[in-house]
């Protein structure tokens, strides 16, 4: 296929794909993408806690994988607290997150050096330093939680 | 600290993390997991359908990140599709991917791939195999939704 057709054809089936995003606003995209992002460190959060809790047998690679997954997960919400994306779909950001920025990025940056610790604790597999590293990660979401994010 | 209580202090810290998951199913959470995955992947998806197509200025560095992210993103979902999951949440999740597991893990190897090339092609910061790859991309992305979600 010549190369401005396969472009076309590229375009098209990207229209086609129903990821909801079209009808919506730049800012409601990105507050959506935001808490998609956050959702999906939630989720590998909380196998990791009901693994150091023992409410589920702990299983290293399904541990190890959560903590890399969510170290991933941590570098990626930050692209949608642009500017403008304080309002426009429901969302409990605090205003000082775009009044604060450099302590926003502090916190943001902190929780990405202290889930890439927890990664690689887990890849030893050694339970005490996972329980360090799971505490100090979990310690700096409730920190930029409790800063940045309403009740 | 004793690390006993490190870790009482651990899971007090995470209780208190409002990720709105404990008041939920287990089903709820992996269904909104999955769906917070993929729009995760379909934001970094239309980052970079905007510079394919020319409606966003091309950035070598932004499009290689957002090809990163995709391709990571595209690692994470099926966790969500656990067993007793394909209800229990608002979800498009057609039946067929409980019924012919086979074919569903199929399709999200081939989005895997295709995006861990797009990755590549991405890092070359050569448009011309850039928007192959991309092509190549869109196209798994669209041949799963068809294929496993409801319109």
């Amino acid at each position: 296929m010549h190369r401005k057709y396969k472009i076309i054809a590229a375009t098209a089936l990207l229209a086609s794909l129903s990821f909801g995003a079209y009808a919506q606003s730049a800012a409601e995209r990105a507050i959506q993408y935001r808490q998609g992002v956050m959702r999906a460190q939630g989720w590998h959060l909380g196998n990791m806690a009901a693994q150091v809790r023992g409410d589920k047998p702990y299983n290293k690679d399904d541990f190890a994988r959560s903590a890399t997954f969510l170290s991933q997960l941590l570098q990626m919400p930050w692209d949608g607290y642009g500017p403008g994306t304080e309002a426009g779909a429901p969302t409990k950001a605090k205003a000082d997150i775009w009044l604060d920025t450099g302590k926003f990025k502090s916190a943001g940056d902190d929780a990405g050096k202290a889930a890439a610790a927890l990664a690689q604790a887990a890849a030893s597999g050694n339970m005490d330093q996972i329980k360090v590293a799971f505490g100090a990660t979990a310690k700096t979401c409730k920190t930029c939680h409790d800063d940045f994010k309403s009740k």
